[in-house]
């Protein structure tokens, strides 16, 4: 059989190189149009494959899919839980009825018409209902620059931080998908020149450039999953805009955390790239010193190889300006060693839940991936193409993610997470 | 019409002084029991009453309930989301149907047999599906002792405290009912005469004593609820315990907040009592000084005399000994207040979300609410009727918190939440 990863691999379908959407990749979503209610789909070029129709048409017949209604769902949360070799199975259908070679949609023009939806006539909805979100903290430039910034440049990093994978539990009904706007967040704040906290709209309204896996495999209370075992529970990945109101966030989170300074929105991009899809993609992560504990010990390359950017765009601007480009594979802790950690006490996992990295910045300063960070506190703004500066997020301003991996001439991407800032009313 | 709420109601069904559920109380759970699938109960007395049967003998039929199956479910959120008119209808018929005054099940004894099944011969589950979970620490005793010991007991309480009711997002997928047995978790801890974190089960496991509410309406994000209309969204309250591992806790918790050391597990009560039903019992709050901020401001009273305790029973001990009486009055910040704060950066709530108040210490060392407090540390370890001596919770203790609120003769209980805790595998 030939793999669906395959570089050689090429589709009836016509996809331009720069496609985050090649045969390759194959991620999932929900989408509806006009046409037709929500629906799994899959991303193919310009179109979405309408996973439902395929079914209905008795293209997966062969398949261990019970009940193809799975793909006739608000959310992928069913399908997801029928388990890797299910999705693996799809997938690799799909692969198959989507390859130059393959006539049983390609010859049928009828078919083909009903289950190729463009993408710019559909409507993405969010991928999955999250039944909990957690948060890494896990790139050291990361921590280290919020470290310098707001406690001590000396002692920027923690004691625990290169012990254990610092995470937090955020919210998860403010998660919400590629292109819905964001309001403006009103809040409590505390300017350093008042004696009492203020209200108002937050005045430093930020992103933060993270990916977030989503697991696939529930367990039970009490149990513990291995860093050998992470990667069976893991269905795939999205681009995560853990938005933050940095100036509400430094009067609310001592002692517990952040709170509202988070929960007002989190955006994702809409499709979820297989942990399949990005196996190629794999590269070592970073010699950890100190050694970690015997629970945290991994081995083989368990770091991915995904290029990152942000770009912002003001409403006068004709194009978007680029004010970050990271990777993925600068995050210190991975994965494997983030599930190992959440379930070392026992903690359960659900199918859907969502798992962010924490911002993602490199070692240079085009890579940190928040304005906290690039404008260094609002110390440094950042100026724009139209000669206007940015320390913070404007009204009208919107951020836009895109990620993407490359090998072998094989392009497996992520799409974009896109949202527009409100002003707060 | 007779108020639910009227102290000289009585009900045809025996119920003993001292029960949690009389006629005016009439929490919902979820049930099962041998000849039936889980489904919506209300206790009542020693019974359950199956609210389901009472639909399928028409006895709803003249609410405005449309889908009698909103009964017949897993979780009670079905039905929560029908809205507070209709929870209003539902609690109204069936206080008349067990007034001593009506005969439609009282001389019905084929009717009163299907519908009441005792409680010792049905199971207590999970009341709702809970898609968010929020932690409060809304006590000021608690907050004051803790600053005390970990901080500095000059400045125990952080600045912002008295400012905004602190919290933070905890797990939602380890919330788990009484009864559930709890395993000592295992993870990291940094004693403080060694250079590196150590592994192992945590030496320091505590309960927290608090209360939850549950949501029963929706909101849109980007959306603000006054104090004036939380109660529109509160359905009832629960018993909560929220487990800690002090040690884990101590090492993991800065700068983002505790994780591991709270989402092993947190225990519940399985009936949900009613806001309406504790509306008797308001009392005054405290007076909050400094001032608060125009959005947190709130008239009428908004605290609730609820009567609480915890106790500690080990294996060889032949009756539980009680650690701590408390009360739910002492709260500092208010649910109305804990609400309003939540959302007045736009956060949305959905039906079934948990909202727990933070462990509720009085001001006398027997009402702290936890055993880090009662043993200021383990400083000052409890000494148990058996003469065992206990700084933390030992491997097969268990721990059941009660709560009832009573005012002219009424008494409204929460019945309990209790657990076992089991050895670390």
């Amino acid at each position: 059989m030939i793999r669906a990863n395959d570089p050689s691999l090429h589709s009836w379908i016509q996809i331009a190189p720069e496609s985050d959407f090649q045969i390759q990749n194959l991620p999932f979503g929900i989408f509806q149009a006009q046409d037709r209610d929500p629906r799994v789909g899959v991303a193919i070029g310009d179109y979405v494959l309408d996973v439902y129709v395929l079914t209905q048409h008795g293209l997966f017949d062969m398949l261990d899919v019970e009940d193809p209604t799975v793909f006739h769902r608000l959310y992928l949360n069913d399908f997801i839980a029928l388990g890797r070799p299910i999705w693996r199975q799809v997938r690799d259908r799909i692969s198959e009825l989507l390859r130059n070679d393959n006539p049983e949609i390609r010859d049928n023009r009828e078919l083909m018409a009903e289950c190729l939806v463009k993408q710019k006539d559909s409507q993405m909805l969010m991928p999955v209902r999250v039944p909990n979100y957690t948060d890494f903290y896990s790139s050291m430039e990361h921590a280290t620059n919020v470290g310098t910034m707001f406690r001590d440049p000396a002692n920027a990093l923690l004691p625990n931080w290169k012990h254990l994978p610092v995470g937090y539990h955020g919210r998860a009904s403010s998660i919400i998908p590629s292109g819905v706007p964001v309001r403006r967040p009103k809040g409590q704040t505390k300017p350093v020149d008042v004696d009492s906290p203020i209200f108002g709209p937050t005045k430093q309204l930020d992103f933060e450039l993270e990916v977030a896996f989503i697991t696939g495999k529930s367990t039970e209370l009490g149990t513990t999953i291995t860093t050998l075992e992470a990667e069976e529970h893991i269905f795939g990945m999205v681009l995560f805009n853990d938005w933050s109101a940095r100036d509400i966030q430094s009067w609310e989170y001592v002692p517990l955390g952040p709170f509202l300074a988070k929960n007002f929105a989190s955006s994702i991009s809409p499709w979820v790239v297989t942990l399949d899809a990005l196996e190629p993609f794999r590269v070592p992560g970073p010699v950890q010193d100190p050694a970690v504990l015997p629970y945290l010990e991994y081995s083989g390359e368990k770091n991915l190889d995904i290029n990152l950017e942000v770009t912002l765009q003001a409403p006068n601007m004709s194009q978007e300006a680029v004010i970050c480009r990271s990777n993925y594979q600068y995050m210190y802790w991975n994965m494997n060693q983030q599930l190992a950690h959440h379930t070392i006490n026992g903690c359960n996992l659900e199918v859907g839940d969502m798992y962010a990295s924490g911002t993602i910045s490199g070692p240079t300063p085009d890579s940190y991936g928040s304005m906290l960070e690039l404008t260094w506190r609002g110390t440094k703004p950042l100026t724009l193409p139209d000669g206007s500066e940015r320390k913070f997020i404007h009204d009208g301003d919107t951020i836009t993610m895109r990620g993407y991996a490359e090998r072998n001439g094989v392009r497996v991407g992520f799409g974009e997470v896109k949202a527009q800032i409100l002003p707060a009313i």
